[in-house]
């Protein structure tokens, strides 16, 4: 069997970044889903332009910047102590129902996680959430100065692990990071966190949107750039599962 | 006087992208400006992404799979005729109304193009509109294999030109692009397509959003990483305006 090591993205995989809505919500009522939907999509984009601009700013300022984009380009305020409050749950992030539960069942593997998170902030979530616990190596993009899906990227997990590429299955909810680790060669498992059926509008979303729908629309596929997963799973207990299989097809 | 050349990006600043919307519309009654939408931002997706995945595909191929992905994430089927129907609009855009008055008077510059597109959808879409009577260079990111806003997209503007970068004045309505140019170095002037005004949500979008305005909050300010516009104009027309003044500041 080549499966050695199982290697999770964290932000929308493990951890759930929709728990900074309830928080948003109490600066600004109603618009929680709203604001940190726009937020999520700047903070990404900002991942990208930077790296390919070679302007490198780690992910916490990253995070902020594109709260700070958001809130700009709403026409909101707020006062310092909130902004960092709402920031700061970024460090304390929810896990999944499945996380845990997941991680437990495949103890017989390497564990690691690879992130765009800072080495800063993967400690302190790693630690508030107990996911300390039960992974073993915390791999921030910090020192490659880049941002998946470039390739240096998860170019560290070979290093830092000490293993090859197929011997490594990525999970992550992100289409672009599926996209990435395929390409780079690792063995890739989707979890699907939005599901299809969310994505697909009304005959009245046409006109006017829940944001919500337009986040999953953007979102809840395979991206169409190649280089798909290998597997998708609903539920991250189901990869133990998604392991035998990959062991029956080698 | 150090501008020596004008360069525009070209769509969504020359052309306008929005002019698919109504094509989109015949085969999709109601939906062009929402498919139209989430069609331009996977574009724009798929350039970053496959330019640090280091898997180039040229612009062509990057608005096809864009446009793919856009109508299966929303349940929609079209003809081949049908599909290529609405893309290859991309290769005939209709011209902002200040377009050609606004080159017109910049007579005394070198102009030139430089744009994601690939070299032959420049080409077509130069011809189509007459731009080609009135810009002399057209450069297209295709002999570098990568897009905007990576650096080596910027440098082929001096080598083409044989000129240096602050010699360049930088035309764009994107963001990125923005601060990308500026970010290599240029003199960087953005034309604002969509009025800031238009993207401030009322009350009630919170909940249901017009499709438009989603995309103006996300589109119409710079970004915030930094390298922001020299100057900002509403009108292409502006431009020999800020030439002069940029001129009286050396």
């Amino acid at each position: 069997m080549a499966i050695k090591a199982v290697v999770f993205d964290v932000y929308g995989t493990l951890c759930d970044i929709r728990s900074v809505e309830p928080l948003i919500d109490i600066e600004f009522p109603g618009q929680g889903e709203f604001i940190a939907g726009i937020w999520r999509m700047k903070q990404l984009e900002y991942t990208w332009l930077r790296s390919m601009m070679g302007r490198y700013e780690n992910f916490w300022t990253i995070t902020r910047d594109a709260l700070t984009f958001t809130l700009t380009s709403l026409g909101l305020e707020t006062d310092t102590e909130s902004f960092n409050r709402i920031v700061e749950k970024y460090n304390d992030l929810d896990l999944y129902p499945d996380t845990k539960p997941a991680l437990r069942s495949l103890s017989q593997f390497q564990l690691a996680i690879l992130s765009n998170g800072s080495s800063i902030m993967l400690q302190m979530l790693s630690k508030n959430t107990g996911l300390d616990y039960l992974i073993g190596q915390t791999i921030s993009v910090d020192s490659e100065q880049v941002f998946k899906p470039d390739p240096r990227t998860y170019s560290l997990v070979e290093k830092r692990l000490g293993l090859s590429s197929h011997e490594v299955l990525f999970v992550s909810s992100n289409g672009f990071d599926i996209s990435g680790a395929k390409s780079y060669g690792f063995n890739t498992v989707r979890i699907d966190r939005v599901t299809e059926e969310k994505s697909h509008p009304t005959s009245t979303d046409t006109k006017f949107l829940e944001p919500s729908k337009m986040f999953a629309i953007l979102r809840a596929r395979v991206e169409n750039i190649g280089f798909g997963p290998d597997y998708v799973v609903n539920l991250l207990t189901d990869l133990p599962e998604i392991v035998s299989a990959a062991v029956a097809e080698q």
